[in-house]
Parts: structure tokens; sequence; C-alpha cells
């Protein structure tokens, strides 16, 4: 079959032929019908070794498809059902699998485990293997195209809202930082989850349009007086929850800065900043934290939530052959929304 | 092998021999270190088809083993191996599944899943075929025979208690009603796990005296003053939490009346009894739920709590030819603490 | 000054001359803006002596003024601002009150202590004498005519949703049965603050449109075929959570029959209904309580999320002197949302 | 009467006399039984203007009395009554207080309110003025002079850890860093609290072995190989819970390398550290914080703790004047436990 595959540090993806994969006992096969790029393979491709990854790679973390051949023992699930994929792969029985956060999984290092498209075989090709049926959640009416992104720019942004969610009551304030891919899936989805208020900080005028397009109340440069006018717009009290999308030290300076007392403050892009905590740092008792992807239940939650309506994506689509082209397209960021890939 | 089953309502469980099981794709095999028996069994006994359960029925759904041999597929165990079972199975992927609350399945009624013991072949044998890795934790040093017990002797007070704990602050009280197989538990549990007085309520003076053994802080004879004994040693408030393990008409209204206002309130005996709630029922915000069982992290909790030592069953033990009798002691209420069948 | 009193079992309410109050100590005199006319004051005339109330009573619990003189010592205000009252006044210093909740204040009985219009004088009076300044929360340019219905019509549903929200989560339903008073209002605030669908039940077609125009996703008759259909919305799960605002008989049934595993019911309305809670009677861990009134932060929040533009109230208003009509108009069923006494 | 006061910067605290203080409206007069003498005095002495404090002031922010005298309307306290005080005092109303978390008020700054002690006129005195009954809470036959500390000693550690309960189940462990005054209190609390595993670091061998003596189950010497030690001890996976005590560069660094996945990091000392938070700096979604102080009803819970016999502080008595000695003692490290001053 047709992959994508980045063989060589140095090297662009480029489409290969590979074996066609089949299901040992347990595994699930998928006719892949669309599979997300995304902006943290580049990540991958600067220094695969350094994170445990071996080369060649099929690439692809985002990962939709039907299901074509169920290897032995596999119940539960129909040929053709149409699924997305859990991308975060974990051994599924330690404390933290057996709550569903594989994301957290505390033996998949130990064991090799790694999701697809970043260790495993990825989603950008025509057949896509998966390890075991829980990894998988029934699309139910969805388009595997416009939804294929919610299972990584979704469910991110889905699981550091989610803890953030007890401190959004009426009257609160939530920031997010950069309006970006995950960002802006952010606004939507603090919109539907909470009544907080919502600013956006970006440095792009487009992104901070496309911030208030997608619900924002309040749009604000991302520059040296963005503290000022959060302070401004709460009251000089500053905001109950904060989501860095960008995790680059302004932003990190800037998250830590805004958050009031007991905020929860999320760094989730890898930037490579940090926020300073300690006395005299930031407010008391808010808390900061670096997440990471999202749970099981999450992402059904978030499926569900595009099914009611609530999501919504901008995707534009490519072929299996333009794989190499989107990637190329992304990384001069002249992607609008998220590019797809759609192999058949 | 040998398997003890009920095969016949009004016929007593019997020791039979049936065929060796073989793991399929994905299963494990083990070979059964203990096997505890329950006082739910009568229930099971006394009207198999309206739960839904299949005779002849292998009883047992408290079980510990080693792995004897894996099924196509299986990874992560180790022939040998020493584990105890999870029992509420389910199917593994619905929303409630994917948090390791299998106990509550939404679909495991329709997709025909059972319990080993409660529908599926159960524990009380030489071998027992567990249907997936999932369901089984590492006793990881732990005796088989005192810890088999905490599957469900240990595993259903702890799940009702954790969702309680909140209310548990110093200055609190629970309540627990019935001292006997998992009351008794329940006061260890609570000792553990909280700061929260416990008064101990039974019928029975031998249990009252096991109640304080075990910890409990004062022990009140279950009668009709027990409302105002918990009354007076509660300042008139009431407890903020209350564990009924008889779960029939005259407890459930104990347990009603016992309440503080926000206490929680868990009818975990299934004795015919129900709380009402409604204005003037009960205390304010008091809330009342009938649990069941337990969630899988919660299992590997209970026996991280027993392996620091802080859990303590008495058990009996018996050989898998005098399982009958076992049977038989235990309805005449003649077992102490708890029967358990070793079959080697 | 004029003051609505009730003043005699049997007889209907009355305006009167009563002295001018004088603010105490740490007291508070507001010139009343807005007093909200309640169903539960019928219930309060049927049998004050029973609920511990002593005659005449002025009546009205929920009030909104004008700081009109402020007793020695009291800081932190200023003559002519506006603001809401708290209604449930308790004691201030026991453990609930130490944490907001005088509704459910420990030592209110015992000392004496009567919310305003339910046993202190109450708001449909020329003046309206505040315990403390704790009870005051700033209007902020709401206007108190339709606000005020939210000090206890929105404020008793904020509460009863509140402490549900963990389990609306994305795929969740809500079900609200009731679309009256307090159940519209319910409604709105259910779409306000989570992403659950909503389904509404009624007797009345009239409130079933009501409840669809304030954002119910679903109207349903609340009659016998009432649980099948609520069943058949939920894919035979049921609801993640219940609002009962009739609290009678057959809506507690109903309230139970439809709530799913884990669920939590609030049976709100005082219709002499109960729900019964144990095994086979409700879902498994579904909790079910009976909450009163709420908190002084939860106050404060349902007055933010009005300022932000998200709680509508209907309201009808009267002059103080046809504060008796109002009573037998709303006795008739004959008010068009809430009736609002403005009293100057 | 005397009082203790610093009046100058450079000068040691000294024994005055002032005049009697009088309770206006709303105000409590408390004849001291005991103060504690704390080591963040010297922070306050270092740099009053910085932190907002004019001078003199009359030291002592953990304080208890017997009433002496109510303000007008001042109701719900006896004369004679024995009570500790309730420190971070703040407004009462806005919405951090209108849930007693009074520590985080939100108005305190700007309305001039600041605790007893630092920037009020402390305990360290004859007498003491409390602006609020709210402020006080009953000691209900505990001991004033072992109690005192508790209002911050132990009301300080109490918060820090009661947001890390829900992370502190069977099998988890917790981190004391700094095992002196709030430390060992810390220790104490955990295990009176929860089931975790305690290992508490500290620099001084005397310290450890006070660790161990109140309940820690390894103590580990804090330098360069103690984040490994830990690391060793929780199987590579780290702690659920950190408490850093001490808050200084080192300190901080080895909080935040041994959190494990969604660990809860409280740094409550102020010594000039921070810890980093961002990707690769910590594991996943751990979070850290850096608490202040307690609320109310956190306060009421340490005191029916202390009450249960779960709580116990070692202390060190002085006279009135020999405060300045209890000054210059705990400068030069020489007070076992904590230091109390006894007035009368």
């Amino acid at each position: 079959m047709k992959a994508v595959q980045f063989r060589e540090i140095g090297r662009s993806p480029e489409v290969v032929e590979v074996p066609d994969p089949e299901p040992g006992p347990g595994q699930v096969l998928l006719k892949v019908t669309a599979a997300g790029v995304c902006h943290s393979d580049f990540v991958v491709m600067q220094s695969p070794a350094e994170l445990g990854i071996g080369l060649p790679l099929t690439l692809g973390h985002e990962g939709a498809g039907t299901v074509a051949a169920l290897g032995a023992g596999v119940t539960g699930l129909e040929i053709g059902e149409s699924v997305a994929v859990y991308g975060p792969w974990g051994c599924g029985t330690c404390p933290e699998c057996a709550q569903g956060k594989e994301n957290y999984c505390r033996r998949a290092a130990a064991l090799g485990i790694r999701p697809p498209g970043l260790g495993a075989p990825g989603a950008i090709a025509e057949y896509l293997l998966v390890d075991a049926p829980r990894h998988l959640v029934p699309l139910d009416g969805l388009d595997p195209v416009r939804s294929v992104p919610l299972t990584d720019a979704g469910l991110t942004p889905y699981h550091a809202i989610k803890a953030a969610l007890p401190r959004l009551v009426p009257g609160s304030t939530a920031v997010v930082i950069g309006a970006g891919g995950l960002g802006h899936v952010a606004i939507g989805l603090l919109r539907a989850l909470s009544p907080a208020r919502v600013i956006a900080l970006d440095v792009s005028e487009r992104k901070l349009a496309l911030a208030e397009s997608v619900g924002a109340h309040e749009a604000v440069p991302s520059d040296d007086r963005a503290v000022a006018r959060v302070r401004e717009l709460t009251g000089g009290f500053g905001a109950q929850a904060v989501f860095d999308f960008v995790g680059a030290p302004p932003t990190t300076a800037i998250a830590t800065a805004v958050a009031a007392t007991e905020a929860d403050v999320a760094i989730v892009g890898i930037g490579g900043g940090a926020a300073r905590v300690g006395f005299g740092e930031i407010a008391y008792d808010a808390s900061v934290r670096s997440p990471y992807w999202g749970s099981r239940s999450e992402l059904i939650e978030v499926l569900d939530l595009a099914r009611a309506g609530a999501l919504e994506v901008q995707v534009e689509t490519f072929s299996l052959d333009e794989a190499p082209l989107a990637y190329r397209r992304m990384h001069a960021g002249d992607i609008n929304g998220r590019a797809v890939i759609v192999p058949h």
C-alpha cells in the first residue's frame, strides 16, 4: 500500500510503497478515510531519536477510517464501521490506563508502546493497523474528514479545558493565548462548555479576527500591554483560567501575570517557555500545569460535542500523493485551518 | 477439571467434572489459587433466570490465580504471575468502560457479557478463564487467600466510601449499618481513608464487638433508639455519610433519619428496602444512591491499601471438595469472616 | 410605612401600616425597589405555625432595594447603592455558614434566625431591614425589577444545577420536570452552563411551548408515556441529571425512572412526593437529593450570569397596593412569568 | 495594657504600654490566652513598608483568647468563652469571602484590611480587638496554649494538603520538604487525612528524626541524591503530592523533579525559589501552586481534628515580658517546636 513516511533527517516526507499490514490477534485494520497533518510532526522530524522514535516512520497521529479487517478474538465492531482513532496508546492495565488516561500510561515507555505516527506506523497511508479495539470511537454519522482533527486538535484543548471548568463559573474569565490550530478550537469549546467570558490573545490580526469569529468576547493583541489590558477587562482581578497554546517565554510570562487567585493555568504549547510558580511570582493558589493530549472518555465527549453541532473545524483536503505538498504548505503557514489527507 | 456448580433450582452447589477451559485469542487462563464464597450467591441460586443467568453455573465471583496460559495476542503477563480478578466485566469501550467503570458498562446486558460466577463460569474451580488481561490486577506479594475477598467484599464498600470522602472532613461522622462481611471491611476502610468518627450499628452484639475491634469509635444497637443515639452523638446534626450494608426496610429508614444536611447516603445492601427522598423526608441535599461493586482503578487501590497493611480480612479456608460445606455453613451463619475456597 | 402582611390563617394578604424600621448596629435599611411574589408563600399561609413562623408576617422573601441607612459599625456600602437580598439568612459562623451555605446553617433554628418574608419581616413593604451586610449583593447595573426573582427563582435552580454540572458532559441529557416559574429558569441556566441536551416535561402545552422558547431541545408531555419517550431519546440509557420542580408523586416516579446510572436527581418541588432509592428502584449510583435555595456565592454567580445577558425572566409588575391582587392572580394561575411588587 | 511591638526597622520587638482597646459596634475584645510566635514575623520586620504594614506594629498573627467584651450588635458569643482567632481577615462579602476564603479576599488590599499582627494590632498583648465574630472559632475544650499554633502553623499546611487529597489514594506517595514548624504538622495531617505513604526530606538529621517520630514512613536527606531516592521509593513514578515548606531554589527544584504525572505540588515556603512549569520541565499535568494560609471552614476542621486527638504540636511557653527573648531564641533556631506567649 501507499504510505507517507519520514525516512531520514533532513529529507521531507515522501510517498512510498510498503507491505499491506495484517491484523494479528486483538488488532483491527482500518481503511483510512482521513488523516490530519499536525505542526508537531515537524518537532518529530527534527529529532526523532531524542523522542525515542525510529525511522522510517509512517506519519499521521490523527486518524479515521472504516473497519477493514478484525484480528482473531476482536468483537463488538462491524466491518465497514466508521471510526476515529484514539491516538495516545497505553498499556491498558496500569492505574492510569484503568481510568482511560492512556495519555499518561505509566508503562508505555518501558513497554515500547508508541502512538501511531509518533513511533508506530501512522494514519497517512491507505491502511492503518490499530493495536486494540478500545482505541476506536464510532463516528456515528460524523464526517471523517471534518472530524479527524478532533482526535488531537480537539482532544488536546478539551482535556486542558475540562479540568478548569469548576473555576469557570458565571462572572469568570478565560484567556486563550494563541488563536491558531488548537487555540481557535479552544475558544469554541469554552463557549460551548462554560459561561465564562473568553479573551483571546494573539500577535496576528488575522488570528484575532478568527478568534472573534469563533466566539471570543474580546480579542487582544499579545504585546507588552496585553497583561494590563486583561487586568483592566477583569476589574484588576485577572482570569480564572489561562490556556497558553504557544508556550514560548513571552506567552508563559503573560499566562502567569494574568492569572487570578486560584486560577487554573495550562501551558499547552511546546515553545520552550516555562511559567515560574512561587511566592511573589503568581497569584496565590493559581495552579500551573503542562497537560498532554487527552483521555479515552474525553475523546468520546469531544465527538459527542461535534455531533451536537457545537464544534466546527476548518479543513483543507489533500490526496495521499499531495501529502508532501500539505507538509510544505503547513510549514509555510499557508493552510486555512487544518490540513487533512484523504487517501482514497 | 473440577468445578463447583449450581445446576438446578432447589439443589445445592455440587462438585462436578467439566472440560478444561482453553484460552482463545485475547483471553487468559488462570490456575485458581483462591475463590471467595459470597452471600449474594444465594440470591443468584434463588432466581437465576430473573437475573439473566443460565444453568449450570460455575460459582465464584471473587477469584485469584496464577497465569496458566495466554491466548493469542496477549502480552504484558508472565506465566505463573499471581493476580486477582476484577469481576464486573464490561465491554471495555463504552463511555463508562472507557473510564474503567465496567461495573456500569452500558452495553454489557445487550452484548450478553456477565461477570464470572454470575453468568460466566466462575472461580470456584481448578481453572478460570478470564476474557481479557485488563480484568487482572497483579497481587504483587499479597497472599491470594487473604486477598481474594477484597475483589468484592473490599471493592464494594471501597467504591461506596470513595464518593463520600469529600464530606468526611475532620469533625464529621460516618455511620455503618450492618457490621458483617462488607460492613466490617467498610469500618476499616473508613479509618484508613478519613478522619471521620465511625459509628457502627448492628442488631448483633457479636458484630458490634467485631465493629469495635476493627476500629469503630462507637457501636450502637440497631434498634428503635438508634436514630436518637446517633443524633445525640453528633450534636443533633446527624452523619455526613451513611453506609447501609443491610438495605432492609428498617435500616433504610434509619439511614435516612440519621443523615445530616448534604450527607452522602449509600444503600449497598439488597434487603428489599428503599430510602425515600423528598421535602420533609430527609435532610436538605442529603443524596441517596444505590451503588454496585466498583471500578478497575478502585480495585487497584484496594489492593494497594492491603499491601500497605491497612486492611485485614478474616478468612476461613476450604478445599474444592468442601465448597458445598462452605455454602451450607455460610447459610447457617456459621463462618468466621469470609469463606475462601483453595482448590489446589 | 406600608407593608403587605399575612395576619391570620384564612385571611388574604393585606396592606397595612407598620412602624418604620430602624437599623441597629450591624444592620442595613433598604428602600425596597422590587419584591417578588412566590408560590411558596401559599404554603406558608396554610400552616405558618408548623413552619415556626409567627403572625403577623410581612411577606416577601425575594427582595431588592437601595441602601437607605446603615447601622452602627457597617462599612463597605454606600447610601443609595442598589442591591439584591440574599434570603436564607444563617448565623454566619457555623461550619456551613463559614462556607457561605447559610441556607444550610446548622444553628439558625436554635437561634430563631429566619429569612425575610419567612419569619422575619419581608420585602413586600416600603422598607426592609437586613440583618447584616453580608446578605446583600450589589446589583451593579442590573434592573432590580427584572432581577429580584433571581434571588429565589434563579438561585434555587442554579444551586440544584451546579452540583450536577460534572455529570453534564457533551453527549449527556438533562431532564427538567415542570416548566413553570423555577423550571423555565432552570432550562435557561442549563443551556448557559452546560452542553447537555435539555428535555422539558410538563402537563401543560403552554408551558411546553415556553420551555422550547427558552431553549429546551425537546418538550415532552408529562404523561404515562413520558418515561418511555425519555428513554427513547437517550438511546435507552436515561438522563444524567433530572430536576423535578413539581415534586408530586407522579413526577418523583418519573424522575426516578428516567435517571441514568450515576445520574444526579434533584427533587426541588415540594408537592408531597418522594423518590425511592434502593436496589431495583433506580439505576446504580443515581443519587437523589432534595436541595433548598442556595449559597451566598451562588447568588453572586446568578447575578453575574444575568449581567452577561444569559438569563431572562418574564415579570409582571404591581404596586404595593396591588399586592393582594397579585397574590389572587397568582393563586388563579393567571400570572405571565413572575409577579413583582414595585413599592415606590 | 502591655503589648509586644515592632516599632522601628533594625530594632527588636519590645514590650510597651499601649491604650486598652475597646470594641466598637460589631467588634469583639479578647483577653489573650495564647499567642504564637512565627518565623514569618522576621520577614515582616525586614521590610514592613513593602508589605504595606505601618509601624509601630503589635505582633502576633496566631491568637487565642477569652471573650472579654462585645461591641454593639454582637450576638452568639458568651463573655468568657474560649476562642481561636481566624487570622486572614477579609471584607466578608466579595465572592471569595462569601465562601469563607477570606485569605483570598479580593477587596482587602483596596479596603486596607490587614490580619492582626500583620498590619492590624496583633495577639502578643494582654488584649486583642477582633473585627467581627465570624473570625472566631470556639475552642470548645481545647487547650489554648497548645492549640494557638494551629491557627497558622496548622491551618496553612491543612489548606495546602486539602486540595491534594483526591490524588492521595491508596498506593500514592506524598513528599514533605522541610520538617520544621509547618512541615512536621503537615506530616501528622497527611497521616490523619490520607492513606498515602509520606516521605520527609530535610537537610537536618534532627528534623528527619522528628519527621519519623510524627509519622513519616521514610526520612530522606535533602541532598543531591534526594530526587533519585524518591524516584526509587516510588517505582520510578514520583509522588502524587509534594509540599515544599522551604521554597528556596534547591527545594523547588526537588519539588518539581519528584512530581509524578498529575501530581499536586504546593510551594508553601517563601524562600525565594520558584518551580518552572512547561513542556519538559515537569511531569505532564503536575500542577504547581503557591497557597497562602487557609479558609474559615478549614480552621474549624483543623480544630476538630485536634479535638479528636489527631494533631499534636510541641510548644514552649513564654510570658509577655519574655516575648523578646522568644524572638531571639527563635531567630537562633533554639526553640523546640513552637514558641507561644502566655500573657496572663
